[in-house]
């Protein structure tokens, strides 16, 4: 069986070492809390994050990192996109061959303004790395576990490496399609966890599925528009990294950024919803750098300023709610030409 | 105050009164069954269809299908799109004036494969249609009605027309966009069900939501794919008539079309379905319409397809949904760049 290590013992790191352990791989998973490491090697579960998920004998838990990393050739990378930077530079030094590394992660980083691959080729040096890869789409760990059917999509700026890697995860319940569009797959997937919040500040405010169907697609224009602007292929938006994701992630009261975007439509202040979560809010960090981005690209991002200001200016949902609404433009057709310009040419 | 008919007495077409009654006009409902009329007229609500809406003084019911046409420049078309053709051939003979005629059904005629707007076209002489409009979008009948924030789109083949309609319509609840494309606009519309057919059936076989979000990606590329060979803008189907619409049937158990699927999911035949349902399933017709124009313009439509055999051949929902998850295409831009080919011109 060949090794493949897994940083991040979190659900998706979970769910993704049990579809490889299906596919024969002998999976390592890395993890920093110890006994966590140690329940999931002695009950082959994890109670945590993927509880009532019976883990094959083939996965297996590590606190060390460098016994993690000796003879891999495939990294996959599932810490929360904040520890990115930290985890990846205490790894390098335990790893002697090329590796190809998959994120699975979603994110921009605020004020570097880098897409999570860009962040990764900054802390890997290039001796080290074979190819970086993005696996991303529709997919709650929780499903994942339970093998319902799920599709997703792995990207890279080598497709070969990518295609390495859909061989590697491809089975009879876990659909993986290729995309060469790197920029559009990392874009989409960072993105909707701002329309994700938004949708829950709606559903917070109790507006109905009407409002959250309206936001949804014109949260899908404005990534389009940026995202192509920034050199994504604006078909990429159309696709399972895009509405794809979007769609489920608005759609499902498991997602962390739609519970937080509810509790600010109900009322509650930021700083109570971040306590009250007690972990990591990728959207409210994506905003920030999305509505840098908007600046950077002269791009028109109405949900996206409207949810900055709600965030980090204490403007009332409700207020910019309606400011959203009522918006003169009237032509359908207007906006969507703009996100879809580049693609005429 | 100017007088404007609307023709069907659902629920569709009592949350539309609403929305002109709020902007002032003197709306008359025209319906065919004497005891619901008199509700409506004595109550203020129509109980049957639209349950805790009071309608306001200015919304009048009636069976008099000559009074309620006498006097008006627009005709609101709101009965089933079975039953269309048959009000028109009744309506025409009462009608002195040229109108604007504005429809709010989603369909394509089974055997002629005709959208609902040239259906129209042949039941109504061309003496006294001003224009045909279509108004379609995401728009649950029951939040419409709860006055809760709604967009929908007009289009016609005379921009104008439309524009009129979307003043007509506009409030500060109801946002009307318009666009050009009606050929789009009435495709999305109606393929829509197809696809909440077939979602419903996967909720019904108990497969998630990463299996939905998938469905509606795949679907939204298979009804641009046969909308723009029929002359439709691929953008339209990014947008609210599309996407929009898609996302709110696909995701409410509230949809009729999604009901009967996911009792067709958990194994009831569709004879059994049709019964229990006591009323029209567009999405059924709608799939045989759609299958027909599939082979008609030689697109590939792989879940219409399964799903007409599904219907119509007595194949097991779970085999269709496994060939489905089968198919071996993994190269997802692929069956995209198809979708938007003619965009590309």
């Amino acid at each position: 069986m060949t090794k493949v290590s897994i940083l991040g013992a979190g659900s998706w790191g979970t769910a993704l070492a049990l579809v490889l352990a299906d596919n024969q791989y002998d999976v390592c998973v890395w993890g920093h809390r110890e006994e966590l490491i140690e329940q999931i090697n002695e009950h082959h579960e994890n109670k945590d994050y993927l509880p009532g998920v019976k883990l094959p004998d083939n996965v297996r838990a590590t606190t060390d990192l460098q016994g993690a990393l000796a003879d891999v050739k495939t990294i996959i990378v599932a810490v929360p996109t904040k520890a990115i930077r930290e985890v990846l530079k205490e790894a390098v030094s335990f790893i002697k061959q090329k590796a190809i590394f998959v994120h699975v992660s979603k994110g921009i980083e605020p004020d570097t303004l880098l897409r999570i691959s860009e962040m990764m080729e900054e802390e890997i040096p290039a001796e080290l790395r074979e190819d970086i890869v993005v696996l991303s789409g529709p997919s709650h760990a929780e499903e994942v576990g339970l093998r319902h059917p799920t599709t997703v999509t792995v990207s890279s700026k080598n497709i070969e490496a990518a295609q390495a890697i859909q061989d590697m995860f491809m089975n009879q319940h876990f659909r993986v399609y290729t995309n060469p569009d790197i920029i559009g797959v990392e874009i989409g997937g960072a993105l909707k966890n701002i329309i994700a919040l938004a949708a829950g500040i709606t559903d917070g405010l109790g507006y109905g599925d009407n409002a959250k169907a309206a936001l949804i697609t014109r949260g899908l224009a404005e990534i389009a528009r940026l995202g192509t602007k920034m050199g994504g292929n604006p078909l990429t938006f159309s696709g399972l990294t895009g509405i794809g994701d979007l769609i489920v992630t608005c759609t499902s009261v498991h997602s962390r950024n739609w519970r937080a975007g509810n509790m600010l439509g109900k009322g509650f202040k930021l700083e109570e919803v971040l306590k009250e979560m007690g972990m990591v809010v990728e959207g409210v960090r994506t905003t920030k750098a999305a509505y840098q981005l908007s600046q950077k690209y002269d791009v028109k991002m109405p949900i996206t300023e409207a949810l900055h200001k709600v965030l980090f200016d204490g403007k009332k949902v409700e207020t910019a709610v309606e400011s959203l609404m009522a918006r003169v433009k009237t032509h359908e057709m207007e906006d969507l030409v703009n996100t879809f310009e580049n693609q005429m040419k």
